[in-house]
């Protein structure tokens, strides 16, 4: 019974333990760490472990948590277990090399999830710990989503949503900067080419804070603030030389993925958002820790308000507003937030590249620059100004305004650019067609959605300079055979796709009302 | 773009739907179905499916829906969808032939989901929309949880209760009977042992009701009453079998896995044991959707009550009983609570064969037969014989123990095995060794959850014959050497697997106390 080859009786060094060989099974299960033992083999059941139990899998000093199938056919043997990519990665086993697995300790932290399910108070303590377990991959996903739903119908008292915040922040890594202030900018819920962030930052810098900004890729939208980004310049910046860039030109716009920021939030966003809820708590401690943990002192927050926005009146948007910077002001963090419409697409293009371009418009003040744009980061730049206390009330945006168009803005874009590796120019697609009119009328509605989903179509986020360009706002009048948008793809296939599905959706896209 | 074959911009004769080659790929998810496309394959991207994902499956007039992974390697080729065995069977696809795949239609039912969580009151309608796409598999795990949370965390109004169970009925099958009354029995979380249904039948049908009782599998525990009957006589009985042992002897003791009854049931159960979370509503809604799919008219329920048992208080028990019976009531059913002790195991043995040699025992009235099981049989018969109105109230008790002490109820029992397919005689195994006490002392406490675990490594339910006896009680005196249970197993490597843990463990399993 010592034994370590791969028989079904193996057991390692260490008595009791179950060693099996590893097997990687080419299954890419995102984040999930999922393990394969043949189906009915000798050790899943002389071990009493379920098919779909979680069990623990250890190789050297790592430890995993995984879900546990069965394969049938020839995928492996006894004596293996074959694992998803994820798993593969955490464990950084090699093709063959033995792993131990064990059951997984009690998971003590779900009995704080089931007081609060019925009722119950739960303490900072206990907030930790349901974090700490979830931030290392213990939690299943119905686990994960039992908290979700617990701390939505269970409303989150003021002091559980501040142990929230300060659970997820401790959990994760920390960033300090030796300047002050720091400034930093969130915008809750994607509205499409809300593409702000690569304006605020030249011009708060300008104003004398630092912004040293990290933006998300896109998860389900057709560009992510990092992807838009990098067609202008560099992203993906090790905090090293973030640091360099940051002291360099007072701020940058990185990537934020080689930085684990609060890591329980990206677990917990994910389940959120295939139930589409997301409790007022949960917002407020999400994009609260994940700025304090980057080791901003002072947050400027976007709360697009819309009939198909994440927030959808003024009146949660009050107390939202006012809960951030309740609970921020507990960590010594000073936030405001800026309520703003929501109702439709901000600039014009959607998708990577296109989006790039309105932001260069904008910077360069160009006469046809989307003014939406412009005004949205000029309201959020002079609010985090004032916020910082480099102008009084009323005297921040007229002094973004300023920095934007005496070119400072712009100088200070193309200093950051350079500082992270060099400034690219936005890439063109191939392929474009108009989407025209089919009648007269004025636009009485836009389908945000239904338009992300033709710039994904069409290739965005991966084919840079794919995606769309809208042509017309709310309220415009618009004649037959004019364009409504135009389409970018870079390869045929992609094209025709967004073409297929625009055919079939235009009418219910963008809604041409009668004049 | 009207071509069959396995492109990636094949499309099916119906416009806008793509094809995709189906492949088996040998893996047993279980319930759940999985479907795997080639990592950022060309489809993925352009049908803008995320990984993970939930998509439509069709083939033929069978539509499934299905969570997407990805593979890397040589798994799948562009234009070839992998299934899991659930999706395989369900889609009844054949290797290599075509498959249609969509978004799925948006879940409105789990709207009424998200207005449960935030405390509105949902209504029949609404329940019987999301049982039914319960029952269908179009809910992920990740919206079952919040489900079952939801109905944990915003208690479920008496109406809500009706209105859920009449859903859990009127989404699965249901049996009608000719006789009637129409007796059944449940029995409320697993209390290891507690195997009083194959005693309850004969008894209640020589009482003259008509008792057509299907059992199941076990899941978590050693033992189903299924598995147990089934080292007494077939039970994987059709429906049509079943009616005509029942026409000719009163009563069957089948497995109910042939026949459907409140499907929804048992997908949500899997949940509910992962959470560890059981709200009374839920309960009420299992337990009773059940019995009334099953047709019968009267019911009594063993609600064992017990620190470690599903049922922790008399109070909860009275709760419980009182909703199970104004529940039923409103079905036109008569359902009645026996409260009964869950603080130890029933009978001696544990493991299939084990249980049934206690079952036959009492039956035969041994001497030795473990009385506790006999006069938990008989209370349970006793009441529902009453409950029926074939005895008046305090002769019903008694009745059953005459049934069953002049040896009508074996004669019965052993009528009811040859109808099902003749009588067996239970296995037993080939090693065997008794565990004995470390010290003189009394017995004050045994841990019934690792004696399941102690049996299930000794082979149990698979190996028949395998598991344990124990052989004491609660507050029985002992002396250092003498046995407290005796390991049961059918092959040396489950025999060594079991007495490892248990040398492990034995101090834990059964605790001594001082005299």
């Amino acid at each position: 019974m010592n034994d370590k080859a791969p028989t079904p009786s193996a057991v390692c060094e260490s008595p009791g333990l179950l060693c099996l060989v590893a097997r990687r099974m080419g299954i890419d299960t995102q984040h999930e760490a999922i393990a394969f033992v043949l189906h009915n083999s000798v050790v899943r059941r002389a071990e009493g472990f379920a098919a779909q139990a979680r069990i623990e899998i250890h190789h050297g000093s790592k430890t995993i948590i995984a879900t546990l199938f069965e394969t049938v056919g020839d995928h492996l043997g006894e004596g293996e277990i074959g694992l998803s990519e994820a798993a593969w990665r955490r464990l950084g086993v090699q093709e063959g090399e033995t792993v131990t697995v064990t059951h997984p300790q009690p998971l003590e932290s779900m009995s704080s999830v089931r007081r609060k399910i019925f009722g119950e108070h739960i303490d900072g303590k206990e907030l930790k710990a349901i974090l700490g377990d979830i931030a290392t991959g213990r939690y299943s996903d119905i686990q994960l989503s039992a908290f979700i739903t617990a701390c939505s119908a269970r409303v989150l008292a003021r002091d559980e949503v501040i142990g929230l915040t300060r659970a997820m922040i401790e959990v994760g890594e920390k960033l300090t900067w030796e300047h002050h202030p720091i400034a930093d900018k969130h915008s809750v819920g994607g509205l499409p080419g809300n593409r702000t962030t690569p304006v605020i930052v030249p011009i708060v810098a300008c104003a004398g804070l630092t912004m040293p900004k990290t933006s998300s890729r896109a998860i389900t939208s057709p560009a992510g603030t990092a992807d838009t980004m990098e067609t202008l310049a560099p992203v993906n910046l090790t905090l090293a030389k973030m640091r360099s860039v940051v002291e360099q030109v007072g701020g940058c716009i990185a990537w934020g993925g080689t930085v684990k920021l609060s890591p329980a939030d990206d677990i917990l966003i994910r389940i959120e958002r295939a139930l589409d809820i997301d409790s007022e708590g949960q917002l407020v401690a999400s994009v609260l820790s994940k700025k304090i943990a980057a080791g901003a002192t002072h947050v400027i927050i976007d709360i697009p308000v819309g009939a198909t926005a994440k927030v959808r009146s003024q009146k949660s948007a009050k107390l939202l507003s006012d809960s951030l910077a309740d609970v921020a002001r507990t960590f010594g963090v000073e936030a405001r937030a800026v309520v703003s419409d929501g109702s439709q697409p901000v600039g014009r293009g959607m998708g990577p590249a296109l989006e790039a371009h309105d932001v260069l418009a904008v910077l360069q003040n160009e006469a046809g620059a989307p003014q939406d744009l412009r005004e949205r980061s000029l309201a959020l730049a002079g609010g985090l100004i004032e916020l910082a206390g480099k102008a009084k009330a009323g005297e921040g945006v007229p002094l973004a305004a300023e920095i934007l168009a005496d070119g400072r803005a712009w100088k200070k874009f193309q200093n950051i650019c350079e500082a992270q590796g060099g400034m690219r120019t936005p890439p063109r697609a191939r392929h474009h067609r108009p989407i025209v009119a089919a009648r007269d009328g004025v636009i009485t509605d836009i389908d945000n959605r239904r338009l992300s989903r033709i710039a994904k179509l069409a290739g965005a986020p991966d084919s840079k300079a794919a995606g769309l360009e809208l042509h017309v706002r709310l309220g415009d009048h618009v004649k037959k055979g004019e364009p409504l948008f135009t389409l970018h793809a870079e390869t045929p296939g992609e094209f025709n796709y967004a073409l297929d599905y625009t055919a079939n959706k235009a009418r219910d896209v963008i809604t041409i009302g009668a004049r």
